[in-house]
């Protein structure tokens, strides 16, 4: 479902918001990285932050990817976390530090964290 | 509760992005501009949009401002739509024409729309 200008917005340099729910169903909101496998829009957090324990709970996720060059242009993306997967997460916050910094790995790795991408599937996309 | 950053942040020509919650507890996300009168987060809008709809629902919110010159610079507002206020709601929209786009007045106004001031009281404040 994601289409051509949504891959385009996701694989660009462009930063995203991702908003899950809290446990009293509250929206949290947080500025992420963003990456897609081309079906996926996928985010890489650490086991225990927020955004992955809300969506361990319940699944739901809204997410805008900003246009870096243009402010009135963005992709919306409404859909569900519906996987969370260790395997490969560390070098997947590599790949993202190489887009977003430049470097060739993530120059904040805590070895006290584990990393995990958050898979998500998108029900609704519109691009703006 | 807002402190000097945050209205730093809000004053800027900075955009927002403001989490709702849609009738099925899901979250709900769009890009928006941004005010304060000091106190509350002001955002506007138009009668019958999901965010307004949404907040008249159920008034929890998450606004994340971001900063223009800095993407990893941004201020994060949990809070509550306390106040729909749609007096002086046109005119406002033309303060944030002239802050957003250097113009007297908001050039997209559509007489069939009523606009509205989603005030927020802030509960939670974090800039980072």
């Amino acid at each position: 479902m994601l289409d051509a200008k949504a891959k385009a917005m996701i694989n660009g340099k462009n930063f995203a918001f991702i908003a899950t729910l809290a446990r009293d169903g509250s929206p949290q909101l947080t500025p992420v990285w963003v990456d897609t496998d081309g079906k996926h829009v996928i985010v890489n957090t650490a086991m225990g932050r927020a955004k992955q324990r809300n969506t361990a709970r319940d699944n739901r996720v809204a997410v805008v990817i900003s246009d870096s060059k243009n402010p009135y242009s963005y992709t919306y993306v409404k859909g569900r976390v519906t996987e969370q997967k260790k395997e490969g997460a560390s070098e997947h916050i590599d790949k993202l530090a190489k887009k977003y910094l430049d470097k060739e790995s993530y120059p904040w790795k805590d070895p006290k964290e584990t990393r995990v991408m958050l898979v998500i599937t998108p029900e609704k996309v519109i691009s703006q």
